[in-house]
């Protein structure tokens, strides 16, 4: 099946119809739709499926457990809130297009090779990006995890055991993490480094350190006509300055930070909220200046702000980086802001690296965003070559 | 039935099991359970049932359409998101312990006398307050009132289909409104004003002028680690200005203003949002003060707000006021900032007054709103005094 083939089959799926994005959460109808259809690619490759301790699916050519660890390509099939089509699942699509190439040309590899599909990557519905990867790793430890919470209140292990998977085996694992030799994670570019510069794909260099956070502002409840101002307790007022501080300390500190998500209750026109609830997403090259940020919009919130998740920089070897980028023509290497799996593996210890594939505006998170063919075809054929460069 | 009983029946009715507080929204499960309740208790009464053009519910002791225009007593049993228990239900609840107590007494009225029960006065599900009587009194075009749509994107001709009601016959309904000589609407007050006087009940002077104004804040949904601030289009700051801008222009126009609702597109922790809707309340004492607050807001959102409703000040006419003040043992005259169908009428050219029963917090909308009990059964006591004084 061709790349095209296997684009035009993942289209559909979980597509909203207003905004022409992507609805693809973690243990809803919609990833089992994206899970089988992983699993179907392996199946028509002869490749061995297995699911680890967190769901994560991995389709094997060879046998790691007797031949050693392997070379693992891949990304994810999950995606934000009215997400574009090709932030995850270009990763994975063109790992199995790769593979294709290399057995049409009778290639043989040395060493076991994977394509991996991390679950829940996004967090966009329990809230802590990388679960997956995270929880696999030790880095969540599983109470947590299963304690995780999505906006109608249903906990990670409740949606588990609803998509039939048992939430006890949450957990690191040792068993899986030793067959991955190496990983390497291609990712639409969510950025314009690529097409200032003029090139179709980089190598990754970086990632920032970045994290999420989420205020409670608590005020009380009242009624929107009668309460006067000086009698008011109203958490929206707090909202305000809790947004326009974390772009102020952003810019102050030469970091980003965003508040993308609002949670207001009860949310009527005619009351004064009882609680607004606003996340902070903040990134910067040093995780003190990441703090930093957090302090001062946890200052001007009048609340301490709780952490979600928080990932410190990771710096992928260089060697192997300078290796990738030799072998795909001196490309470019470039960091990033935005976290990966391959991020949350390298600082497990993992041999890892990135490509990134360019993306004309460098929009991202959002229906708008894009690859043209021709590109995706040649981070395609750049996997191959590294495929070739590392497992021949 | 007594007082206490009524209260009873309708306590767990649409209660929220977090908050304790209410949701009862206009023709859902909860409205009609409500509505049912109130036509057992017109059937346990042998009043007659009718129900207007846009299914507001009128139980009538007596035949208006023979015997001329009747007294119509009551209020409404919708609520606000997580409101309180007495907004509206302590109007209706109080209206039939009147009758009974009155009948009781062996009390015939020189005129009908009916209670009537508003539908969707808080506006909670499409937004627009006291639909049920704009619409009945064509204060509100039946096209736009069909038109309107609840946060999941029903109509409300869909909701009023789904109810088994046919949304044709929405419009203005003068066989109704020619059977109302007099409405009483009783009402927990939403203030402190009979706290601070140390008196149970008060007389109902005027309603302020008050609107709703929705505001489409537009931006640029992207990466929030990988967007530079220099390339942002976020919307979230701008919410930031509407916010604080609100509070700022009410402050200084001696008005209220409240953003108590906010909807964020698509809301992910990790997206700049491509949409923010902030809903906007704004009252005064004067009219022009409120459009004043409105382009404030409007100027600092860039963009101009959308009227979803407005209802100009009520004055209660004066003599009626008095009427009822010197019947109840001179009572307090109070002016109020929250809107209700008593006002609706009153400014269709009904004849109308309204009863205010003692709030020791002034809080409402809210969980926590209250009225004692000897304070309500002041009121039902008020309210049988205005009877006998008005239809003996």
């Amino acid at each position: 099946m061709t790349f095209e083939a296997m684009w035009a089959e993942l289209a559909p799926v979980g597509r909203a119809a207003g905004s022409g994005g992507y609805r693809r959460f973690a243990w809803t109808r919609e990833d089992h739709t994206l899970r089988e259809w992983f699993a179907g690619q392996a199946a028509a490759r002869g490749l061995d499926l297995t699911t680890d301790r967190m769901g994560n699916q991995w389709a094997w050519w060879g046998d790691p457990d007797r031949d050693g660890p392997g070379l693992v390509l891949g990304s994810h099939l999950d995606s934000v809130p009215d997400g574009g089509a090709y932030d995850g699942p270009l990763g994975v699509v063109s790992a199995f297009a790769a593979l294709d190439t290399l057995r049409a040309n009778g290639f043989y590899p040395v060493q076991p090779i994977a394509v991996a599909n991390f679950g829940d990557e996004e967090g966009a519905r329990f809230g802590v990006a990388c679960a997956g990867s995270r929880v696999i790793t030790g880095a969540m430890d599983p109470d947590r995890a299963r304690a995780l919470r999505d906006d109608a209140g249903i906990t990670l292990a409740q949606a588990l055991t609803t998509a039939g998977r048992d939430p006890a085996t949450l957990g690191r694992d040792d068993e899986t993490l030793r067959r991955v030799g190496t990983f390497i994670e291609l990712h639409v570019e969510q950025g314009r480094g690529l097409a200032d510069l003029d090139r179709a794909v980089a190598v990754g260099a970086s990632i920032n350190p970045h994290g999420r956070w989420r205020l409670d502002l608590a005020g009380e409840a009242n009624h929107a006509g009668t309460t006067r101002l000086a009698d008011r307790h109203d958490p929206m007022l707090v909202l305000a300055e809790v947004i326009a501080t974390a772009r102020r300390a952003a810019d102050a500190h030469d970091a980003v930070a965003t508040i993308g998500k609002v949670r207001v209750e009860p949310n009527g026109v005619n009351a004064i909220p009882s609680l607004v609830q606003a996340w902070l997403d903040a990134r910067a090259p040093d995780a003190d200046v990441v703090r930093r940020v957090v302090g001062d919009v946890s200052a001007a919130a009048g609340t301490t702000a709780t952490e979600e998740s928080f990932t410190d920089g990771t710096v992928f070897a260089p060697e192997l980086t300078a290796r990738l980028a030799a072998v795909l023509d001196d490309a470019p290497v470039l960091a990033t802001g935005a976290g990966h799996d391959a991020g949350i593996l390298a600082n497990a210890g993992i041999s890892a690296a990135m490509l990134f594939v360019r993306n004309p505006t460098g929009v991202s998170h959002s229906p708008a965003e894009h690859a043209d063919l021709a590109d995706c075809l040649a981070g395609v054929d750049a996997l191959t070559r590294v495929v070739r460069e590392l497992a021949s």
